[in-house]
């Protein structure tokens, strides 16, 4: 029985590239995501094409005991969750104070916050039973600093940032790596960005900055989520950013 | 009609002594806690003893439309909002992850994050359209960084940080103050740690600590709630720390 | 006797201002600068015509043995320094690596980490003997990120600030307010923003920027050395940010 | 011709070990330390032995002109620098302001962050003109927050943190990757903690902490290293932290 690696938000971005690239690394990757059945079959298939193997399944983060039951199920029937990516963004573009609902709000805090505290709650308990793990939460420039129209997004964030501090200081003492990794700047990824942009601007974006690599490309960063999960436990990392060469860290302008 | 400063969380701390604080300085304090009618009544009635003017309503911050229609009915009833006080904590003492519900990870966010984003947008906008105003925001260490046992505490109030970065993005240049207040100690409240300690050792610890001005006194912080109201604009203190001479701050050990 | 302040820095900006403004709280104000005999004069005479007392030095605080013996000969002759305020900038605008000479980058570290040092060094066993005082530290944005051009001005500010903090942790139990106040903004000060841009640019920005107040104007800021200074030990502050309510702030952009 | 690794502080902890791992990846290590001729030609020898090529130099990093001569001496004579690690500590234990000397706080000046500054000044120029290199500092919790006794250390620190971000503003773009690592913990490394706590102690700590991993392993030190070095440009890496699993980061206690 292979170890499992767990991606809640598992679509053709950070998610579902982390996954398959913990697959080709010897783990089972259980990918979930909230819609487009195609996709996660696409996105298993070739996990198993490159001799990996991988489960796909939809899955409403934000709805009751979906995050819960999904981790129950896996480690009944899959295998043993060793590492978990909370990966799920929350998004919603800029918006000003009187355009931000209260429902886009709390919808930014279960997305941002809550669903990481549920992964959490699952599925540490068997890690710290069977004697370690490692939570990777994929974040970002709003996790650091709150900016214009990020109402939703930062507040989400930034509780993401400090949650994950928390259960660093309870879980790192009982073997479990979590860490933050605060993603600043633009990910090509067609199921966020792409989505953002619509399908002709981000082709532009790709042929122009992107071919510069100043998109930052899934391959690369699911590069270092491996290196976190490999650290050895005497020199782990909490927290790190990444940005592409070309762009200015949030600090600067 | 005197102009109004709005405390929303006015107990016999921080928030009753910056209320009764504003009065002195000619506003209408209108005080609302949850609950203690009793306690809400004497200090309208100090105020007033003093010369100054106060209403007190009890108020659940957390149930729907609370702040919504107290705000409403304070800019027609009473007078123009120039001061809103931001002093709900949701501090609910260390618990390991597995000790917090998700129950109390979600109370957490409504009185630490949620709350802070409802008064914001029932009160930024009557502000923006008379041209300007203050809100104050008391908040925590847990702000600024995870602890252990601090999951919802934590998570709640680095939402509510990077929430006041975002708000003061939005509405500074409309002339609106925000600040964020980082309250990095033990305050010498009856009301919150008085009731985390109980009444002896509360007592116990203002007759050691607390006489070598190790508690911090409210009424010092309200000084500087004080100042931070009448700083002009061309100097606006966004973020300040506050806690005893005789404390260690939270990056020191 | 008067109670001393101390300003390093007493130019016709933030240092001199300040010390005017404690003058008027009853402090004999003693104004260090590196030039401007007549304008030094014109300060203390300033002072004394308002009722106060002054007295004025010439000094190159990064010469050997200046502030040391300057601080000596205050406490000797004039009275106890209860309050000090070092306020030297180390900015010499944006220059890339190549253009930054080690001289350039070795001035800035002595104005801009050193010279504070040795303040420290000379001002706080008195005020530790006679059990307290302030040390309010003006700072800037290049103490809290590095940007483009400010290798010399960022390496010495980034100094200057963690070694407020590690004064503040000696200091601050010894009842000695360490407060390091972060300048986020333009000021509108004639010998340092007025030389350089020149007198022409100077005047157009006052008349623009600075006639909405977008640049932060010195007797405001006094305004909130002189709170800090007041705050009760209960209530300390050890760090603020300033800048005016048009202004971003640095995280944003 | 290989590509060059240069090492400034490449004694038997985490400089030699990255040297060596650098050297294992193809690079001819260059290996610059201030005394011990015996421990680098060791060092020069065990990379040999292991078929790798490197070059082993006595330098005294604070006398002048050393690291710029070294540097124009190993581009002319061995091959172009591609990677650079600052690894010079400035660390001299805790003392109070009072038994800190302006001597000793210039030594960590010049160690901390003047050193830094030349080495840049010297490689950054021919890695800009080949269109490309990387720059990695190791660094210390005292770059992110002053604490008790560590005045010159906190300052140094500070300045160099802050010089590093100044550095990626401007190299950066330039495709040179400069990485800021936060070493938060004790290090297993005889030549530094070694010397400090003595060989017995130091023993006893293996035996004890580090016999559970509490110590950071420089080797696996060195694996983050060489992923920062191997990060894609369209991902990278500026700042992390490392530490054990078992100690508590920085911002807690």
């Amino acid at each position: 029985m292979k170890p499992v690696c767990l991606v809640i938000g598992a679509g053709a971005g950070i998610g579902g590239t982390v996954g398959k690239r913990f697959a080709r690394e010897g783990y089972h990757a259980v990918l979930c995501r909230r819609t487009d059945q195609a996709g996660l079959a696409k996105l298993v298939e070739e996990i198993e094409r490159e001799g990996g193997s991988a489960s796909g399944f939809l899955m409403n983060a934000v709805a009751e005991n979906t995050i819960e039951q999904r981790v129950a199920q896996v480690e009944a029937d899959i295998g043993p969750i060793e590492i978990a990516i909370y990966n799920l963004g929350a998004q919603i573009g800029n918006r000003t104070l009187s355009e931000t609902s209260a429902k886009a709000f709390e919808m930014g805090w279960r997305l941002g916050t809550l669903g990481l505290f549920r992964l959490a709650k699952s599925v540490c308990g068997p890690m710290v039973e069977r004697g370690g793990g490692t939570l990777i939460v994929t974040s970002a420039t709003a996790a650091v600093r709150g900016n214009a129209g990020q109402h939703s997004h930062a507040a989400a964030m930034g509780g993401r940032r400090l949650l994950c501090q928390t259960l660093n200081a309870e879980l790192s003492p009982r073997n479990i790596h979590v860490a933050h990794v605060v993603v600043d700047g633009s990910v090509d990824a067609p199921d966020t960005l792409g989505k953002m942009l619509g399908p002709e601007r981000f082709q532009a974006l790709r042929e122009t900055k992107g071919a510069e690599d100043g998109l930052m490309l899934p391959e690369r960063i699911a590069d270092t989520y491996c290196h976190i999960a490999q650290q050895h436990r005497s020199v782990w990392t909490h927290e790190l950013d990444l940005r592409s060469f070309s762009d200015l860290p949030w600090w600067n302008h």
